[in-house]
């Protein structure tokens, strides 16, 4: 039998969960203070939801899990969160709106594990269904922003650019309508394997001197105005380009009155990989050279594919594994090693219901505490506690005991001293 | 396109989960009381695993998602969370013992549905590995007993039988050792399909004598101390037997010391479906005929199997689902419809910066808000707020503005007043 875990897929220790449901808590918490509410949905959906046309597309399709189950469904494990949102959205359509909602949820794609990527991770998601406004994509990318501060990021950038205007200089450059979506993915790739590797790619789709023209589009950087004036050259009188620009323009009038206006450019590179995007798309990264740690965009046309009728939404999605890779090599905050905080060790056998006694007492104080399973003699109790990081242990004793006192250890200073049972929860 | 949840699988609304998450912060908080740690294992394991025999047993792989993954390997979704934990302890054998680990976590099960079961739900588990003490059976059953009175449980029996001392029975009836298991599985439908079907299912396997030799032990009911002596009668020398009733001895008499020996029923007719499990076994019921709310079991053997050397284990599972739904029927705790507090109304789209201002300001407390993203009139946003229940409105028109005052609406009694802008947190 092979003795492994599932390749691409982690296990997570005591010592990694404590770290992970911190940061896990500071985003539910940011989540519910900018008013979006938990929903939560399965892991498997039918594969036709998944792989409907207007959905994540053909690129995550190849990357996702899917098989049939005993009833012979053809259904798959979630690629992300946003789909199935959209088909719940689809299922109940009576819904007050805007419908604000969270998930913090595992998804999985069985994606390349030599590059370090994993099979099955967290993502963290806010969407807003049923506002038009840029104020709602503002109120998402404002909302990350506000949770990345909190998480003690402080050097990161909000990148921004809309699939209308991209779109438009795509079509500008010569490119064939049907041509537009293969162009966008490979666009997408440019952070990954480069400029080299992505001239290599669309001479398979598009003529050389197409590419030079995107390329030279692309590379324009700057003030955001600069590149939106530049953008507005570029796409004259395309009705789609036009409203590209001028839903940039109100994002970025909103983004300044939430206060993160500094932060944000403008980058026409910047595509996102899945299908569904219609209008803003934006990544937020945590310096310059270290990839996304939190993207999304706008979606108006996906939920009318599962309703028939069209809802405009917008959402963002934070990426959860790279952010804790971040805070944990930045050692920006210091976690215990266990979340147990008292030992009750006993010195002997006969002593035992007196040392459950004081350990019953601080649990119902809602003190974590735990005692020996093993029946170890003190030195191999004192050496378990300290093995697994308990900060105290008290040493319950035949003379203390009759004075009515235990001792309490400090395990971290191994100061000593003895206390009054009644008074134990006061010294903790 | 159906647009349709998987079969079985469920979404929880924003209501939903603030109960649900309420009730997993208690178990997860009585987890940690009690000195268990955190651990997640991921949701796919190899088939190899989780079939290896001495793991789950046939009755249950039958249920099991199993399929091939893109590189042809057999993985499934893992049916509890005990099978992924050996996987673990066997990877890792140089934890600290005993480790004390908790996981709340998703399992799937294909299962029923027109009886009401769902193929994806929530396990709440904690397992003592490396104590072959009673002690630590105990421990597991007492916190199981502290978290269920934090739930606001009375009611509940907590019932224990042991699988040696069924074993011993069985063999004592006149069964052949390698029809024993096949007996058991049959025995642990008592509960769900009543002695008559169970008859039927057991004529299948073996005489009508030894049937009938079966039930009568079974039926044995009556004071633990009672039940017990007549076991010690029936297994007579059986060292197997012997063992059984000993380790049921040690485990009443550690569970008076937590305090809740009168809550306890030795029932020789429990059986518990999966195969690991090797001495006692539990279950606890919210009231008689409701079915179990949690179970679990000793299983020394099952690490064993992916480590070559035995190490003792023991665990108990909650049974979410079912916990969840008797506390909505019971009514006992009373929720918000929503974690939002403030909805921030603007009277006039000219004040969108100073109403901005104060959701900016009100979020930067800590204070879950929202705003308006539809740009709707005051009643429509008053009707908003009231539709999905959030508590207070704050409205910014312009005369109180020009006072640095805001109308505070509170929703649930229809009262206003004018407050300052700076004392808006003193009266929130």
């Amino acid at each position: 039998m092979k003795l492994e875990r599932v390749k691409g897929m982690r296990d997570f220790s005591s010592e990694d969960m404590i770290l992970r449901n911190f940061v896990l808590n500071t985003i539910r918490k940011g989540f519910e203070i900018f008013g979006f509410e938990p929903l939560e949905t399965p892991a498997l959906e039918y594969w036709s939801t998944l792989s409907a046309k207007g959905a994540g597309g053909s690129e995550i399709l190849n990357e996702t899990y899917v098989f049939k189950d005993k009833g012979n469904r053809d259904v798959a494990l979630r690629y992300d969160l946003t789909v199935p949102l959209a088909r719940f959205i689809a299922m109940n359509p009576n819904l007050p709106l805007p419908f604000k909602r969270y998930q913090i949820d595992r998804v999985w794609r069985y994606s390349d594990v030599a590059k370090g990527r994993l099979r099955e991770f967290l993502q963290a998601d806010i969407d807003t269904i049923g506002s038009d406004s840029m104020l709602a994509d503002a109120e998402v990318i404002s909302c990350a922003i506000f949770i990345l501060k909190k998480l003690k990021f402080r050097e990161f950038s909000v990148r921004l650019n809309n699939r209308k205007i991209l779109s438009a200089i795509i079509k500008f450059s010569g490119v064939n309508e049907d041509k537009e979506i293969e162009v966008l993915r490979v666009i997408d790739k440019l952070d990954k394997i480069g400029k080299e590797c992505v001239r290599d790619e669309l001479s398979k789709i598009i003529s050389s001197e197409k590419i030079e023209r995107i390329f030279d589009i692309l590379d324009i950087c700057g003030e955001p105005e600069k590149i939106l004036q530049c953008a507005e050259e570029l796409v004259g009188e395309s009705p789609e380009g036009k409203e590209g620009i001028s839903e940039l323009k109100k994002l970025l009038s909103y983004l300044n009155k939430f206060g993160n206006y500094s932060e944000v450019k403008i980058d026409l590179s910047l595509a996102r990989g899945l299908d569904y995007y219609t209008g803003p798309i934006f990544e937020i990264s945590a310096t310059e050279n270290i990839g996304s740690i939190a993207g999304g965009g706008r979606y108006d046309k996906m939920i009318g594919i599962f309703l028939g009728r069209e809802i405009p939404a917008t959402g963002i999605s934070l990426g959860i594994e790279r952010i804790i890779e971040i805070i944990k090599e930045r050692k920006i905050f210091s976690f215990e090693k266990t979340n147990t905080k008292v030992f009750v060790a006993s010195t002997n056998e006969t002593l035992f219901e007196e040392t459950l006694k004081i350990a019953n007492e601080l649990r119902e104080k809602d003190i974590p505490t735990t005692i020996d399973l093993r029946n170890r003699n003190l030195s191999k109790q004192l050496e378990f506690a300290s093995s697994i990081g308990i900060p105290i242990v008290l040493i319950v004793g035949q003379k203390e005991l009759r004075e009515g006192k235990v001792t309490l250890r400090n395990m971290k200073t191994g100061e000593q001293k003895t206390v009054e049972i009644e008074k134990i929860l006061e010294e903790l």
